[in-house]
């Protein structure tokens, strides 16, 4: 996979593509993250990349000029590549979107910064405004290391059997029950007897229900496409006649 | 403000504080950010940050020893700090929560990776336990830039007049109208000629009808909140009838 990133600021990306699971990812060839700072592309002697929106008003707008050229420059066009924009009003960043941009050849993000952008960059050049949250960041440049992280660890080969391990947990469908680890006591605060039991059917008993109690306490959503047992339905209808919030979060 | 990350991956921020709105409010003392590599906190010869699981199972977790030291080295317990865990089972971040935060005299971002923690963390440190959207990342340090970026950017003196004008036009309830900017005729594409006419009332309108369309056409919830006028309902029944989604997300 190739991954552009087009940005004003490509400093901020240093520490990213030089630590972790993109850095392992790029020395396995699995992915090349090239990083462009699209003024390069800006036509004229002072190389400007904004300018004051028609009609007026304040703030200043990215123009269409350099970055439809930096889009077509890093463009490979048998690629037929995403050109992502960062957007609030955009399609929210979720994993199945994450799953979608892992099957591409080249996916290519356009950071903008303070600025807004000229239509014409969102009518004709983007094929994807995304949001990766309900929240106002400064630029496009951290939501697009979210989505090159989130797309990356998809890779084949991008992790190792360690780090795939907890993190693919959700795949059951529930939240993950508590997890500890050595010492039995920290603190006055002791391990659940049944882990320490050697009992694994009754660890693997105690595991979902405790996860199926987090997922009642936090996100009950999830459970109406979960498929119940006869014995998670009665555990549900006790928690619920006793209002079991005990979850630190609630 | 102080800001402390707890991360085992340290130089994966030098590039984020070392740029743009985070590194100007650095400079206007406006915020102090400090990045702790916790595996210094760590006990012992090793200093091991991680171990396996009671009761089995792969994947490592993070133990409550080192964490809890930095913590309570870092904190500064005057200033009652939030202890921030970023999981994915956690509160939405959102801009609410964002502005909760920046009223805060200290933050303290615990940044995991790969593994998961021991229970006794997030029991008994962490005070607020947040995701930054529905989709998986390798570790905490991206989502941690996020909120930092989001709250950072709300303290009094961070942005300057250019920089919030532009992103705080969400305020009005409505998504944001289309922007151009020169050249008036970019590559056969034109700008709408009510924004080269002057006539500031019809640009107004315009914009306002705009706004209004990209709502109802992309997060037509937001309009009930709306104090929609009986000329914005007409519009609306006209587009509901047309089935308006001219739109390219739609």
């Amino acid at each position: 996979m190739q991954i552009d990133i087009l940005t004003l600021f490509p400093d901020m990306f240093s520490g990213v593509t030089g630590s972790s699971i993109i850095k392992k990812a790029i020395e396995k060839e699995l992915v090349q993250v090239q990083v462009t700072d699209f003024r390069a592309y800006a036509e004229g002697k002072h190389q400007v990349v904004d300018d004051y929106p028609y009609g007026g008003g304040a703030g200043m707008l990215l123009k269409a000029q350099p970055l439809f050229d930096a889009v077509e420059a890093v463009k490979q066009a048998e690629k037929q590549p995403r050109v992502i924009l960062m957007d609030p009003a955009g399609r929210p960043f979720n994993q199945a979107l994450a799953e979608e941009f892992a099957e591409e050849e080249q996916l290519i993000f356009i950071c903008g910064h303070y600025e807004g952008y000229d239509e014409r960059i969102r009518t004709s050049l983007v094929t994807d405004e995304v949001s990766i949250g309900d929240y106002i960041l400064t630029g496009g440049e951290i939501g697009a290391m979210a989505m090159m992280d989130s797309v990356i660890r998809l890779l084949p080969g991008a992790l190792g059997n360690q780090e795939s391990a907890v993190t693919d947990s959700f795949s059951t469908g529930l939240l993950e029950h508590p997890h500890y680890t050595r010492p039995s006591e920290f603190r006055g605060m002791k391990v659940p007897d049944v882990l320490l039991s050697g009992n694994h059917a009754k660890i693997a008993e105690w595991r979902h229900e405790e996860s199926l109690k987090r997922t009642f306490q936090r996100r009950p959503d999830l459970l109406e496409s979960y498929p119940l047992t006869e014995k998670d339905r009665a555990l549900i209808s006790d928690w619920q006649k006793e209002g079991a919030h005990d979850d630190p979060l609630e």
